[in-house]
């Protein structure tokens, strides 16, 4: 069976005014890797509600998985769960255990829970929370979309406990090597390989290595064995490897 | 007149699996912004033909620009060209003058032009080529798709030869200050704040400062004494700010 597949979209003005860098794309898409879900495409969008509305829905149809990050706090630019629940075709409104939590985490700070508050106790009809175990503010799946908080340690705290209600697929295993060489002298030898071993995703990545140029080839794939048939036959096209 | 809209695509497999970490999407993000275009999206999608295809030619009709980077190679897994001709609905072939730059740049180095080599010569029939200073392989423009390397080093000098050509609009000025208050004693203030002032996108990031709690209120727009008229209307909110 081939693996489930996800989609990532990241909301915020904030990351496309180049004011802050993401950081939970990168972080998603190892922990995805490592539970066999292929990552195939990730789309940063604004706080506009007709493009968030509209990049989940096509989003969600088109693959297993979809999740959010940002949005979801108490200002007027946090509009993510009300998209959710348009692209879902639900109403929202505020869920008593959504705010019992809320309450609970505000009333142990000896902090009002507000009108601005209480907002993040708007969720979709029939969604599943997702515990915060950071500020409480819940994320909630519904359906395929996973819609989690934008600050890294609530966002990775979040997947922590989506990941293991969903089914998983094989994680991919890779191996690299490194060739002294130019990507070009390299090109014909990999496009052979990567033809005779279409069940792998082979990439070359020039870069530098201690000052001299250098392509790093990456062997990707399910098969760990296969990836071991893979490197062999890459040594014997690159005697340096071998030695 | 409103500002020119822009739209990234970012290609390749090795993001998206999460062994490597992007960072022309940040660069462009705000090289952009100094030169008044807005980026509205960035997409990542893998080494996949069809994917790429469709991406660009929704993005380069949504958008007044469309900047892609990666997959421009001389490996099997370098599509992009091919792609974005796909695009445009134009032929693709080794040009002249992309190929006399190639053959100068590897004769220099006493390195074969291979025929992998020879394929990051082929240029979509009516592109305008993009110098590349540091490795000869040219991007291109194709209408107003702008095809640069994935490479970050490549990526900053293409991007940088090819910002003089466009049509530039306001560049976006920001204001922003530190509340240290919780995001929902603000979120208040700060929606009565943004309605008051429609032409300035007015966010608030939740974050530590000096290990307490604090929250970022940034403020941009076009036109600085409006970011300044708004900053005193939120020192009036908050009298901490006019300390």
């Amino acid at each position: 069976m081939p693996n489930p597949t996800a989609a990532m979209l990241v909301i915020g003005d904030e990351i496309l005014s180049g004011r802050t860098r993401d950081s939970n794309a990168h972080h998603l898409a190892r922990r995805l890797g490592e539970h066999g879900i292929d990552l195939r495409e990730i789309r940063f969008v604004p706080d506009d509600a007709d493009t968030i509305e509209t990049a989940a829905r096509e989003l969600s149809a088109r693959f297993d998985h979809l999740f959010t990050s940002g949005g979801i706090g108490p200002t007027h630019d946090d509009i993510t769960a009300d998209c959710i629940a348009a692209a879902g075709g639900v109403p929202i409104g505020v869920r008593a255990d959504a705010r019992a939590a809320l309450q609970a985490h505000y009333e142990a700070r000896g902090t009002e829970l507000n009108e601005a508050r209480l907002r993040m106790a708007r969720i979709p009809e029939g969604a599943t929370l997702i515990d915060n175990p950071v500020s409480a503010a819940p994320g909630f799946s519904l359906g395929n979309i996973h819609v989690m908080a934008g600050v890294p340690s609530i966002f990775a705290a979040m997947l922590d406990s989506v990941l293991p209600r969903l089914t998983h697929g094989t994680p991919l295993v890779s191996r690299s090597v490194i060739l002294h060489r130019g990507e070009g002298d390299i090109a014909g030898p990999l496009g052979v390989l990567q033809a005779d071993f279409p069940d792998l995703s082979i990439g070359s990545y020039p870069g530098h290595v201690s000052g001299t140029m250098a392509v790093s080839v990456v062997l990707r794939g399910t098969d760990a064995a296969r990836l071991d048939v893979a490197v062999a036959r890459l040594s014997e096209m690159f005697p340096e490897l071998a030695q």
